[in-house]
């Protein structure tokens, strides 16, 4: 059977009995990491838009906006269309989108919910009203500008200006503001070095509102920020919306941030659980989880609660354990939870969430959650 | 929708019209490499047992059987399910299998289908001969030695001997032979190191042959070997099975192995197609395939025939080219092949293959072949 009618466990069985490989979220510290961003935040005029290209997952969606968020951001439209066709109301694109099926599933999306996308090109503004009047809709769109990661975006300033006056002239589409984010500076590691980071971006984001200001075009929203700085951003004051992704989950390599005030400290509370299938040698064990479980782009998963074991080598599906002489036996079928490198790319390898409630020791399976954007790239 | 219900491309149209990020196979290229396969081992009494963890499509696995392969290796219980019910009547799965309910599921497998499986662990005989017997069924059994890879596998000689004597006491198992494969050395890139890796294992290979035969037990089968080696393995006399996987496809990974006689030179057959999404300065531009559409693990793809167009950093969804000033213009819109650096991760994140017929440029799409094995771990 495909991947996504293959149940990895029962709800109300312990964690025990879950098959592994499989994605298992901590729901108590998974729930922590939601009241922490509502805290770091508290009092403060600015709006959460959590990042949905992180979980793909319509279910940990709605319980971002029952949190606080006023919806979800995406990267892609096959995304958008998931969270929508999962119950949210409230979508933004944080990208661009090109060509004109992708358009065209786009604008019919925004008639079941409010719909945002990015622009950094004045002939994709003109592809992009086409599509939405084709499907007569009306679009928010965002100017999207570079302030530091040399991704998409336009230069800071005139360049955004002279979008932000083309799309003034589209009546289907609603110049809703910018999009200013930093994604490189994420994985700074020094907190002093990814502050002036952002305190650059600042300055781009300032620049450009002036210039919008100095034509008269009134800019709503600046959005951005992602879970490795999104307080900085909003020191800044240059923001009123921020994109945090990461912070329902973390991983190894946000771990290995510096990571302290004003920033709240999320929890791990993403795993992949693993089965040790092979003990062939002493000092080694191999797990049946290699790199089509657990992504390793930003580094190798670390073993959860483990010391004296070291996840040392991937391949297709296999883990390499490498073990410390004075490190706890392990047996045939023992099961281990490994930290995932990174996040995102992780969740996209799999089709269900285990969601365990009590801790990861002696949990139970509360629910299993579809993780229905797996895949959904287009 | 969810991945596997939206279609990238349409029968019959143009390889321009499919939607990106896709992953496309030049089935030219492709039936040239079962081909080229085919040729290199002609005269030589050895049979191949296709690698279908490559390609996790039972569409793909029924071609290598009806070129000649006598069925497919899968690593995973999973795996070995999707080729069963995509009609593939011989599968070993060339790995060890721990926990009950995969071993149950193996099991009953092997009603519908010739299966085998691996073993490395007298306790998991033991658990392997039980879910035989629920099943009432009888399992091919190999015992796994430890070649050079490191990996899973007894070390040769009585260890192995110790396993497969134990195998003879069980009633529903049956001792197939050995699993000996060098998966490191496909990826030593001098042809002179790597055939001395593979030359080294075959001595392992003999020792535990001898083994056996002074217990008077018979091996019926030695399998193992990849693409980049199998030639070797075939020259030492020492295997009689060879279990090549990417040579269906290629990568770019294998693109920078030396490669030459007695190994055919496959073709690159699978790629991802892009879509420029963002040209933001001059020397950059924006593909929408990221991480989660090409595998990064084993290198950046490459971009197929396109000088002076570098792929130069990923991210979840975006993948950065760099352009030499003499590099073509590059237009939004434009579509761009990418050469996967990995080819078997690559393919498990994808849903479908689109198949193209008349070449990478002009060509026109004759089928859409489910990846019904995608994600299929467990």
């Amino acid at each position: 059977m495909a991947a996504h009618l293959h149940l990895p466990a029962r709800v109300g069985r312990p964690i025990a009995e879950i098959d592994t490989p499989a994605l298992v979220i901590d729901l108590d510290a998974f729930e922590r990491n939601l009241d922490a961003l509502n805290r770091s935040i508290a009092g403060r005029d600015i709006r959460v838009r959590a990042h949905a290209k992180t979980h793909k997952c319509p279910e940990i969606a709605l319980r971002q906006i029952a949190a606080g968020a006023v919806g979800v951001c995406c990267q892609k439209a096959g995304e958008a269309e998931a969270m929508v066709e999962g119950g949210v109301g409230d979508v933004l694109v944080s990208n661009e989108v090109v060509g004109g099926s992708k358009l065209a599933r786009l604008a019919r999306l925004a008639r079941r919910a409010k719909v945002g996308v990015c622009v950094d090109d004045a002939g994709n503004i003109d592809a992009v009203a086409a599509a939405a009047r084709s499907a007569g809709v009306t679009l928010d769109v965002y100017v999207e500008i570079d302030v530091g990661a040399r991704r998409c975006g336009v230069a800071p300033g005139d360049a955004a200006v002279a979008l932000a006056r083309k799309l003034r002239g589209s009546p289907e589409l609603r110049f809703a503001g910018l999009q200013a984010y930093h994604g490189s500076a994420q994985h700074i590691r020094s907190m002093t070095d990814r502050r002036a980071a952002i305190e650059n971006a600042a300055g781009a984001v300032r620049q450009t509102r002036a210039a919008l200001e100095r034509e008269g075009i009134r800019c709503p929203i600046v959005t951005g920020a992602g879970s490795g700085s999104y307080m900085f951003e909003i020191e800044t004051g240059a923001w009123n919306e921020v994109q945090p992704g990461s912070y329902v989950f973390m991983d190894a390599d946000y771990a290995r941030n510096e990571w302290a005030a004003p920033l709240p400290r999320f929890e791990h509370a993403l795993f992949v659980l693993s089965t040790v299938m092979s003990l062939p040698a002493p000092g080694r064990a191999m797990l049946d989880a290699g790199l089509k479980a657990s992504s390793v782009d930003s580094g190798l998963p670390s073993v959860w609660h483990s010391p004296g074991i070291r996840y040392t080598r991937p391949s297709d599906e296999h883990g390499v354990l490498e073990l410390d002489a004075d490190a706890p036996m392990l047996h045939l079928g023992q099961k281990l939870l490994l930290v995932p490198g990174h996040c995102d790319p992780t969740a996209n390898l799999h089709d269900w969430y285990v969601c365990v409630r009590g801790g990861m020791d002696q949990g139970t399976v509360e629910a299993l959650w579809p993780i229905t954007a797996r895949g959904a790239g287009y």
